[in-house]
């Protein structure tokens, strides 16, 4: 793949205290912000609860729709982390303890800390790659084109951070953003122009609501960056002529 | 069905700003929350671009798995809003102009403002049935089991709380959480114990970290009241027996 290729990610998150409201999910954001830096787009993300069935038809799904998938939550020490054992039954394989894994475990905790359900952590699928784990020591591991990481989000995105430069890197989209103080659908017509002009500028509008300043967010999208400029400029123009103030900065 | 089925939703995210990380979603927690006060249990939830032919299919398997989908996201007036398109599509219909729903509009906007953009929320799948919005009255709908509403979280939120009396409501899953100052490792032995011997509870366990108070929450969750507590009596006996302090409240 060159550096102008799309290149596609799907992210899994396995949980069910996401699932139930409990907890909000934070690293989706983080992933898709750290992969989009890096030229990979994520096209898709699934919450899913803790059953292997699940996680198996989903891994596979995925793993064969998109050139990354990423995975997050389930693989601790307890019972009900059974990520490893569905993700290599998704494979056709089967779990192993990792001689090199139970090595990263038995230096990270004190002397006699490095119990059975600890000793959890070093199963991992046969025929996977281990992968790093900066925070608690505990290593995600990959399979195929399949990255599995812990769900916890500071050790999460240290994870991210440590792989990142393994993966290919495909064209970079850079986005514009234009805040004007009215509807989106005063401008409707504008932004369907600009889109319609400019076939690689992908145009959304998102609407804000606060008190006493409620508008519009215009993002643009794209990787061909002079055509992005371009249809900047279009959409200003046609802003412009319609006298209508144009706020810089990005209202989310 | 009676008050002690289980009955199941799916949330459909339908957003690229959620994909591009720009925008952290707030509705699933929202959602998965006030579904579960009426015993809705959310199963799955995906995010996915403003692409027709993924709209259509996840629509189509997602109806077919659970009792409810939700989706938010793309139901306003530009461009870009091809959910309704795509969602009747997805149930072999198109959409038409509602006239009770150019009425709701007409009344909602001042004369003059209701402009051909606006015009366009008016427009919903045949056989549909118009979903109350109580904040800026575009209205979602409603097509078989598909609950279609807006993405920003004010509305969707204000159009979830108008709707749910109308879904048949299922047995109440409730939850009980013990915090311990300890890793989840050195309990999890108990912790599978009690899921084992109490079938109709789940046993989760979500470690945090924090300065100076790092522990593992244990939260059991089950419809099965009776069973809970004595899921819950059963954990706190065992902890106890090992003289582990127990904290009640929830580290999130």
């Amino acid at each position: 793949m060159t550096e102008t290729t799309r290149v596609t990610a799907a992210f899994i998150i396995i949980g069910n205290e996401i699932l139930s409201g409990r907890t909000q999910d934070a690293n989706l954001s983080f992933l898709a912000g750290r992969l989009g830096e890096a030229g990979i787009q994520v096209v898709e993300a699934r919450v899913i609860p803790d059953v292997e069935e699940t996680i198996i038809h989903t891994v596979r799904e995925l793993s064969a729709k998109v050139d990354y998938v990423f995975t997050s939550g389930g693989i601790g020490p307890t019972h009900d982390d059974i990520t490893a054992d569905a993700i290599a039954r998704a494979f056709g394989t089967e779990t192993f303890e990792d001689p090199d894994a139970v090595a990263i475990l038995e230096r990270h905790y004190a002397e006699g800390e490095f119990n059975a359900a600890r000793r959890k952590m070093a199963r991992v699928p046969r025929g996977s790659t281990l992968l790093d784990n900066p925070v608690s020591s505990a290593p995600g591991f990959r399979i195929e084109n399949v990255h599995v990481l812990a769900g916890v989000p500071k050790i999460m995105q240290a994870m991210v951070d440590m792989l990142l430069p393994s993966l290919t890197r495909g064209a970079v989209v850079e986005s514009r953003t234009i805040t004007v103080l009215i509807g989106e659908s005063v401008i409707a017509t504008e932004m369907g122009e600009v889109e319609a002009a400019f076939a690689d500028v992908d145009v959304g509008s998102y609407p804000y609501f606060k008190p006493g300043a409620s508008g519009t967010s215009i993002v643009l999208r794209g990787s061909n960056i002079p055509m992005l400029e371009q249809a900047l400029a279009a959409i200003t123009a046609k802003l412009e002529a319609r006298e209508i103030e144009i706020w810089s900065g990005d209202h989310k």
